[in-house]
């Protein structure tokens, strides 16, 4: 530890876990993103709020930049340190700090992950209601710093909804409690919200108080097949209007294929296009007829070519495997990501525009896509062939994006669903987001990190 | 017209309707506090974005303060134009534009009254589910100002979880189109939540993009009468076990006296201390049953003295006057008003310090309290003795007030849960918020409205 920086910050925080072993700085440097050689100068990984702030004041007076990290499953490159960066990860601090059964909160250290959080909220007879397939490696720290959404937002909404107080450690060093768990309190600007998506380039997050929710009703599964894409929308509006659904997931038969080739179980015969997974409330023999009667009305207007019902719960998690396995069964093949949204009345006319533009731009690729059609969110993933070299393979990718930017701004869409912008959405960020908002968000950030040392680079 | 500055507005926007005749400037000059005399420069009723932002932009090259308006209900003093400032009333823009099925989205003008948002809501088969009794005379631009909270938080939340897009003029001239009705977008900092409850001083709110909910299923309406204070949260957590609670609202045998003196119907027989009027769904027989037995069990617990069910709507439309006329029944008494939270978990805590410190601290006044119970939202209402002067009442008040937010501050409350700083609560801001929040809070709104002139004075 020759660095006298470091040296300043073991002197100021003698208890300090510090790491510059190369295969740390390997493994805490990078995130899921995988595009950039990691770089760090050192990791971090405080115990306790005093050294969270200890780091950030010594960053203040070092000008060291530093990058919080959470469980790095990130995928826009927001916990990437390729550039010298102290590493703050929030690793060490993942517990349950206290539950409060009348206002059915649970308070949380940033660094736990999110499958552990939802399992302490079970275990007082609650649920945290956000979800998604990276349950067990995220933490509820990084979901925070993205407004992570998932698989039930249709329901329960995105992260943004369940944060009743945030501990945050400005960039400026100051400690900041942020709405201490009140249902109402209309005093001012809530940081609190703003602090929800902001990639860590205000604040860190150090503890959070989350709103639990009552446990759903029982619910069924049911795998669906759409003979064509305009179906896609249609099954929705019809199984909404039937229904309380709990989630409404799609993909193609090219991501089926994948999942399947991965292990998964294949449930219905034939070849569609198209798949949905839906779960709804099924809690009595009503909501379960109405879901048939749902499905029966689909197949005869044409709109569902096939189906099945999960008849026990091993089925239900057999069907949802087919949906949620598609990331982890794309992950040899070193996809290149698009996660863009547009309002849900723009669903049909963007997937016209995007199907043509992907077929027209991307003949020499696989293109495999899914996601949340009820949230107006699709995933893209373009597979990179064996032969071709990385930096070529995003070049290529990179121009596409340009475009499905163009085609996002047409739609009124979003470059970033629920991914954040980081490093990688940072170049389209401004077809989201207007100049006069990218420059008011850029006063915001230097309000708060004057000396511009959380996450330099990322976002904007 | 003789101000050279309105004359340059004039010529800016030759179309734009302006006001200076004494009686609208007195008329547009306050809001329902009465406690500044109102000396607006003059009254500007624009009729679109366009004069929107030319009001703003005249407004910072010739450093004119600019108060934004809505229907005034407002009760702490945001919408006060005392100081020679440019009252913008969004009076004019008071229409609904357009109605999406799929999203479920209504697009309005800021100036909607909340009762005609309720109603076009209704008019799509949905509902917008915000509400309390000022709907008929506040606009939704004021309600998003404020995070109008009111009656059916328990179930809906606040208005900020209603929002799904903003039209906005900031402070700086910029016409912000935030978050265009995405269900995800995690593109930066959501400027949007930043907006709503900014109280008009980091931009004017033009347009709102209102989500809308199903209709709640059937209810039924209860009032409860309980033997004392301890009884009220020990209802409340039986209640909310059993029932799926629309609202939860208590009220004291002081404001049930006014109320009834002020024309409502007594609903209840013998004198009881405190009072609650719940609504639940009641769709079918199972929910009903569950009601009385809670309603049972609290009896025999002790904890509820008496209670009546609404057996028809003008019965339920009866018991809901008794809590919703209060306000109005009080307001010959000039009264002085506290809008305070805490976590619900903190209310018995708080409950007990705050009735020691009014009993103590106002032996002279009549106190009158009732409130959100189930958001830890309490409205503590002191009514002027008709000798006392105007200003001796509210320093006297103004003393406890102090005295109030320094018990806030050890049960970790708020002094404003739902109406907002204003002018009334900036004495207090900092028992609620860290000097490090505002702080921050300051550096925000100066990189919004670098000129100032977006309600000088108020908030902070």
């Amino acid at each position: 530890m020759t660095d006298p920086r470091l040296a300043a910050l073991a002197a100021r925080l003698p208890d300090l876990r510090l790491l510059t072993d190369p295969a740390d700085l390997e493994h805490y440097g990078r995130d899921w993103t995988r595009r950039w050689p990691p770089a760090p100068l050192a990791v971090a990984l405080p115990g306790n709020l005093d050294e969270v702030q200890g780091i950030v004041r010594w960053a203040n007076e070092h000008r060291v930049a530093v990058v919080p990290s959470g469980g790095r499953t990130g995928l826009s490159g927001g916990a990437v340190a390729a550039h010298g960066e102290l590493v703050l990860s929030l690793e060490r601090m993942n517990r349950a700090l206290g539950f409060d059964p009348v206002d059915r909160t649970l308070r949380v250290q940033a660094g736990m992950p999110l499958q552990a959080v939802q399992e302490a909220a079970r275990a007082h007879g609650l649920v945290y209601p956000v979800d998604f397939a990276a349950r067990g490696s995220c933490s509820i720290g990084g979901n925070i710093a993205t407004n992570a959404g998932g698989i039930r937002v249709i329901r329960y909404g995105n992260t943004r909804e369940w944060i009743a107080g945030l501990t945050v450690v400005a960039g400026n060093g100051e400690v900041l409690e942020l709405n201490r768990g009140l249902v109402k309190n209309s005093s001012g600007y809530d940081l609190r919200q703003l602090m929800i998506g902001s990639e860590g380039t205000l604040g860190v997050v150090v503890e959070a108080l989350l709103k639990l929710a009552e446990p759903p009703p029982p619910s069924q599964v049911m795998l669906l097949a759409l003979p064509d894409m305009d179906a896609l929308m249609r099954v929705f509006a019809l199984f909404r209007a039937r229904l309380a659904l709990q989630a409404f997931e799609f993909f193609t038969d090219a991501a089926l294929r994948h999942v399947l080739a991965h292990g998964a179980q294949r449930a219905l015969e034939g070849e569609h296009p198209y798949y949905v997974v839906a779960e709804f409330d099924a809690a009595g023999e009503a909501a379960q007829q109405a879901a048939l009667e749902a499905f029966e009305e689909g197949v005869n207007r044409g709109w569902i070519a096939d189906g099945a019902i999960a008849q026990s719960e091993a089925q239900a998690a057999a069907l949802w495997r087919l949906r949620e396995g598609i990331t982890e069964s794309l992950a040899p093949h070193r996809p290149y990501k698009n996660d863009v949204s547009v309002r849900i009345g723009a669903v049909p006319a963007f997937l016209h525009a995007m199907q043509a533009l992907l077929a027209r731009e991307y003949p020499q690729f696989e293109v495999v896509w899914f996601g949340h059609i009820g949230d107006g969110n699709l995933h893209i993933n373009v597979l990179k062939p064996e032969a071709l070299a990385d930096a070529d393979f995003i070049a290529q990718c990179e121009h596409v994006t340009r475009l499905l930017a163009a085609t996002l701004r047409e739609h009124g869409g979003s470059i970033s669903a629920e991914h954040g912008i980081g490093l990688v959405k940072k170049p389209y960020l401004e077809g989201t987001r207007s100049a006069a908002e990218i420059a008011l968000m850029r006063g915001v950030r230097q309000v708060f990190d004057p000396n511009g040392i959380l996450n330099p680079g990322k976002l904007f």
